[in-house]
C-alpha cells in the first residue's frame, strides 16, 4: 500500500471460466466507464470474475471487504499525528481513484451510510470523489472504475442500497458454474484429477439443492476446492468433506445426514 | 476545494430541457433569493436542473450528497491538527457562504439534525451561518442560496424536515422529462441516434409503468443513458438494457421477464 | 462573535403588531428577570416577538436554533487546541449570560438533556452558570434573561420538557395574527401593496382551515412573504403561490388541488 | 468554584418552614453521616431544604442538575489540555468530597450510570470517592455528606436507582406546604401582602387536585412565587396567573378552563 | 492507589460472623487460586465477606463497583497525556493483578463486555492480563485472586453472564445473616445494645417476607445499622425506622402501612 | 508481547486426548494453511485442543477472547501518542500474521463486525492482514494459520456469522470427552487418584443430561478439575461440588436438588 498501486497489481491470470457474455459486458462497462454491480449468492466467483477482468484489463485491482462499523474514512483516508504533525493517509479507494485502479467494494452495502457521498460523487457525471477533512476534490483518474459486490439473499429492509444508489450501477447476474467448468476450476486450484474433482463438485449441487430446505446456501465452489485440498493432504475423502462441507455448512443433525448421504452416494 | 469556489465553477451550459416554468421559477427565487427546494423521484433530473440554474446565472455549485451519518461539521468545517497547532478548514457549505456560491445539499433529509441550526440560521432573515466551533459568525455573501433536493416518496414519519425547516423552502416539482424532450437528452448523452433513443425512452416509459406494480422506481434517464452507452461500446441493445436497466432495477423473476418483454416490444 | 455582543444588538426595530397584552407582560416578566416560554406553531412571529422585545428592552439577542445533536457545549462553549495550548471559546449562551444579553433557545426540546443542568442552575434564585469544563461559576449579568420556544403540537411523550424544567417558566401563547394585522405585514415585508397582502392572507387563512384536516400546519406568515416576494420579482400570483405555499406544504393531490382552488378563489 | 469551597457557602439564611420532623432527622442523619435522599414532587421545596440544613450545619453545599448525558467525569472531574499539558480539574463533587461540603444531586436518576461506582463507594463505611483517571482514592472530609432527590412520579421501570443503591440512602418525603405556611413563603419571596399571597395559594391549591386529572403536576410553590412577583411588576392577576401558572402548566383547553375558574373563583 | 497495594490493605479485622462453612470452602479456593463468584441479595454481607477474607488472607483487596458504562479500560488502565508525552496509568485491576491483591468486580455483569477478554484470560490455565493498548502481557502474582459478585435477582435474559464465563468460577450463596447473627452485627456496627438492636432484627425480618408480596427486597443489614445510628444520635425508633427503612424501601402505601405496622409491632 | 512470538510459544506439551481424528484432520487443514473453526459446547476442550496443535505443529499461538465491544483495532493494532508522537503498536492478530504464529479468536462471533474485513482478507487466497490506519498490507507469514471457535448453542439471528464468512473456514466439532478420557483428564489436573476423579467425571455426565431440561450446558470438564482441587484443598466432596459445579451453574431450587442428587449418588 504504497502512494502507487503496484502492489495491487495482479501477476499471473486468474482463471476464471465464463459462463455467458459476462466478459463483453463487462469490458463494455469498463469502456463506458460505468459502474458496475457483481449480484450473486456468496462463494460463487463474483471476486474472481473481477479479478480476472482486472487482469485482463491491465488495471490494479483494489478489494476491500466491507463491514457494518466501516465508514467512509476508512476508505479515503484520514490524518494521522506523527512527529510532524499531522499527515494525510490516502485510503483504499483514493488510491484507486488517484491512480486509475478498479476499486471492488465487496459487499458494500454493509458499510454505514457516509460512503454514500462517496459513491454518488464518483459515479455521475461528476467522477470526483470529495477528500472532505483534507479540503480536496479529488478527480478520478481516467482508468478508474467503481465496483461493487451485491447478495440479493442477504438484504433486508433495513439494510439495502437507496434506490438513488442503485439505479448508479450496471449490474450482471452471478451464480454457480455449470458442473463441466466447476470441475475443471476444482481439479485447477486443488490439484486433484478429474475423477475426484467431478465427485465433489456433484456433492457441492446436490448441497445447492438443499437450499432453501434447511440450509441458507449450498456449498460453495470454495468449499469443494477446501474439501480438495485436504484430500491432496491425504485425507480420505469422507474426512475431507466432513470438515470441509458438512460441518461449515450446518449444525442442523437432518442435514447432515442429508449431506453425509450425498457424499455417499458420490464417493 | 481551494479558499475560492474556481474548483466548482460549470464551465459548459449543462444541457437542460425545460418541462414548463422551472426555469423563470427558479430565477424569481434565486433574484429574491429565497432558499429552494427540489422534489421529485430519483434520477429524473434535479441535479442537472440545478446545474443548469448555477451555470445560467453565473454562479459556482457546490454539491453534497447527504448520509445518516452526516454532521453539521462535515458541512461546516472543523478544526485540524497541524504542526503549527490548529487551523480551520471550510467545509463545503462554509465556502458557498462565505464566497457566494449556490450551495446544494442532495437528500438533506438524511443529514443528522445538527443540519437544522445551519438551515434556520441561513433561510431566514438572518441569512448567517454559525461557525460554532471557530467562534464566527458568517454573513451569507449577496451571491449565496441554499438548495436541496427531497424525494417525497422516501421519507418517513421518523425521518422527515420539521415542519418549520420546510416552511423556509419554496418548492418545486420534477418528474421525468416528457418523451420527445428525454430522447433528446438520451441522445445527446450517450452519442447514439434517434432511433435507438426513442426505443430506449420508450422502454423506460414502459418500467415506469410498473412503479407501484413490484418496482420501488421505475428506469431512470440516466439508466436510458448508461443503456445507451453500452450500445455505443458495441452491446447488442437486448444485452445493454439487461446490464443497465433491467438487473440493477429487479431480482424479481416476473418483474424482470416484465421488463424484458418491454425491451422486446421496442426491439 | 467578539467577546462583547456588539454583533448581536438590533439596529433596527423589527416590525411588531401585537396581538394583545403580550408587550406588557413580556416587559413585566423581563423586569421580574423570570424565564419565558414562547409557545405556538411554527413561523407564526415567535422570533420576531422576542427580536422586537429585545430592541425595545435595548438589550443584545442571542439566538440559537437547538437539534437534537446540541449538547451543552455547543451552548456554553469549549476549550479548542492552538498553538499556545488550549484556550476557552465563550458559546453563544455563556456570551449572553456573561454580558448581560437576552438568550434565545429556539425549540429547546430539541437539544440533548445536558442543558437541563444550565437551564436550571439560571432559572432558580441561583442564577448561574456552571461552565464544568472550565471549572467557573458564571454569575449571570443583571441584564440577563433565558427565553425558550417551544411547538406544544410537535412534542411526543419521548421529547418533552421534564415537569421539572417547565414550571420554571413563565410561558405566553402565540398564533398567527390578525388578518389585518397581517397584511400590513406582508405588505411591508415583501414590497407589495395591500391588495394583494390581502388576497394573500386569505389565501393564508384558509391553508390554516386545513390544519387537522390533511395538513399538519397552514402556511406560516413567512410562507406569505415568500409569495409575496416572488410577485415583487415578476411572477403571477399563481406561480408565486405553487412555488412558496403549495408545493412546499404537501404532495398530498387532493390537499393540493384544496389549495390550489384557495388561490384561485382569492386570485 | 476556585478550590476551594467559599463560592459555596450559603450567606443568608434560606427561609424554610418545616411541615413535620424533617429538620431533626436530617440533623441525625448528618451527624451520623448518613446519606439522604430527598422524595417528593417538583418544586415542592426539596432544594430549599437542602440549602437550609446546610446553612443551619454552616457547610456549603454544592449542587448538581443531573441529566441523561451526565457522566461520572461530569461530577469527579477530568485532565485538561493545556499549554503544560495536561492538568487535573476537580469536578464538583471532588470539591465537597475533598474539602467537607454536601454534595446535592439533584434528580440523580437521570446521570448515566458510571455514577453508580461513585455512590456505592462514596456511601458504604468506605466513604473514598476514586478518582480512577488520576490514580487517586480521596478518602471523604470528615464533613462531607452526599444527598439526592428522587421524584417517585417520574421513574420508569428502565430508568431507576439499583436497588443496591436505594438501599444506602435515608429518605425523607417531602411535599407542597401547608398552606399557612405557603402563603408566609409566597409572600415573603414575592415582596406581596398575605392577602394576594393566600389568593395565589388558593390557586395553586385548586390547580393541584387536578393531578391525575389531566395535569402531571399541579402549580409548584415556585409558580405562585413567579405570579407574585409579575403583580409586583404591575400585571392584574389574572394576567400574572396566566403567564406564571395557567400556559406554563398546560395546553389543554379544557384544563386551561378549569384552571381559569380556579383563578377566577379566588381573584 | 500508588503503584503500591498498601493503600488496599484491610488495617483492622472487620466483623463477620460465619453462617455454615463459607470461610473453609473460601480458603480452600484461594489455596487453589480459583476464582470465585459471590451470590446473593443485596446488603446481606457479601462485600463485608469478601473483606474478611482478604484481611484473614493477609492480602490487600482492590474493589471496583462496576456499572454498564465501564469498560475494560476502566479496570485496566489507560494511557494520559502529559508534559513528557503519554504515560501509562494502571487501572484498579492492574494493580491487584501486579502486585498480588484480591480484585472483587462488585455486580460485575453490569460493566460491558470487553471486560470478558480480561476475566477469560485471568481465570483460565494462563492466569494472565493482556494490556493490549500498552502492549504488555502480565502474569498475575501468585497472591492474585479474582473475585465477583452476582445477584441472581436481577439479572434478565439480555444482560447476564456468558456461560463461558460463569463455568470458570467457583460459586457461593449468600443471604441474610441469621436473627441472633445480625443482632450481634447490628449492636457492633451502630453501637446501640442488644435489645434495641434485636427490635431492628425483628423488623428487618418481617420486611424480608414481603419479599415478592410488593417489595423487591427487604431490608438489608445496612439498612438496619442505619436506623441504629440514627437511635443513637438521639432519634426514636419509629422516626429512625421511617428514615432508615420505610422510606428508601418503597413509595407504595400499603406497603408502606404493612411496614409502619411490623415497627410499631417491634416497638 | 515483544515483537516477537517467544512470549506465545507452549513450552510443555499440553496433554490431550483425542476423540476421533481430529489431529490428522487439524494436521491436513494446517499443511494446506486452510482456516478452521471449532465448534462446540463451553469447556470442551476446544482451546486446549488448539494449544495441544500449536505445541505439536511447533508454532506459537496467539489466543484472544473476543467480545461485543472488540473492533478490528484491538485485534490489528493501534497508533499511539508518545514523546516522539504516535508509534505502531502492533495487535495480537498482526503478531501472528507477520511473524507466522496461530491466531484462535475465541467466540469471535461476539466481536463487531469490521473484523469481517481482516477474516476476509486472511482466508482467501490473497492471505493479507490490511492495516488501513498504517498504510500497509502485510502478506501472511507461510506459517500463519487462522482459528476461530464458535458455540452453536450460542448463535441468534441477531449474532451469526455471515455465510460469506462461515464458508472459509474448515470446521470440526468438539464435544465433552469419553468417561475414561475425561475421568484421566481430571486426575491428571487436579492431582487426585483415578476413583475420585471417575465419581466426578460421573457427575458430570448426570449434569449434562439435564442439558435442555433446566440447565444450558451441563458441567465443563474445568468445573470437575475445579471440583478436584478443592478436593485437593482439603474440601469434602460434597462441599467441592456445591463450590465448583452446583452453585455456578444454577439457581433453580429443583435443578440444584437433582444435582444434590448426582453428587450423592456418585460420593
Amino acid at each position: 500500500m504504497t502512494n502507487t498501486l503496484d502492489a495491487w497489481r495482479i501477476g499471473q491470470e486468474p482463471a476464471y471460466h465464463a459462463a455467458g457474455d459476462e466478459i463483453t459486458g463487462y469490458a463494455a462497462a469498463y469502456a463506458a466507464r460505468l459502474p458496475v454491480m457483481l449480484k450473486g449468492p456468496t462463494g460463487c466467483g463474483k471476486t474472481r470474475f473481477v479479478e480476472h477482468m482486472a487482469w485482463r484489463l491491465g488495471r490494479p485491482l483494489v478489494t476491500v471487504s466491507c463491514h457494518e462499523d466501516m465508514t467512509a474514512s476508512d476508505l479515503v483516508g484520514r490524518y494521522l499525528l506523527g512527529p510532524e504533525g499531522t499527515h494525510w493517509q490516502d485510503g483504499p479507494l483514493t488510491l484507486a481513484v488517484r491512480y486509475g485502479g478498479i476499486c471492488y467494494l465487496d459487499e458494500v452495502v454493509e458499510a454505514r451510510q457516509d460512503t454514500t457521498v462517496i459513491i454518488h460523487a464518483l459515479t455521475d457525471n461528476r467522477r470526483v470523489l470529495p477528500l472532505e477533512k483534507k479540503g480536496e476534490l479529488v478527480s478520478a483518474h481516467p482508468d478508474f472504475q467503481l465496483v461493487i459486490s451485491y447478495n440479493p439473499g442477504y438484504q433486508s429492509v433495513l439494510k439495502d442500497l437507496k434506490e438513488s444508489t442503485k439505479q448508479r450501477f450496471c449490474a450482471m447476474d452471478f451464480d454457480y458454474p455449470a458442473p463441466e467448468i466447476e470441475t475443471t476450476i476444482v481439479a485447477a486450484q486443488s490439484g486433484l484429477d478429474d475423477g475426484v474433482s467431478r465427485q465433489l463438485v456433484q456433492i457441492g449441487g446436490k448441497s445447492r439443492n438443499l437450499r432453501g430446505h434447511g440450509l441458507d446456501e449450498g456449498a460453495s465452489t470454495r468449499m469443494l476446492i477446501h474439501a480438495g485440498r485436504l484430500i491432496r493432504e491425504g485425507l480420505p475423502l469422507r474426512q475431507a468433506c466432513a470438515l470441509a462441507l458438512i460441518t461449515p455448512l450446518t449444525d442442523d443433525p437432518d442435514i447432515r445426514v442429508a449431506l453425509q448421504d450425498a457424499v455417499d452416494a458420490c464417493a
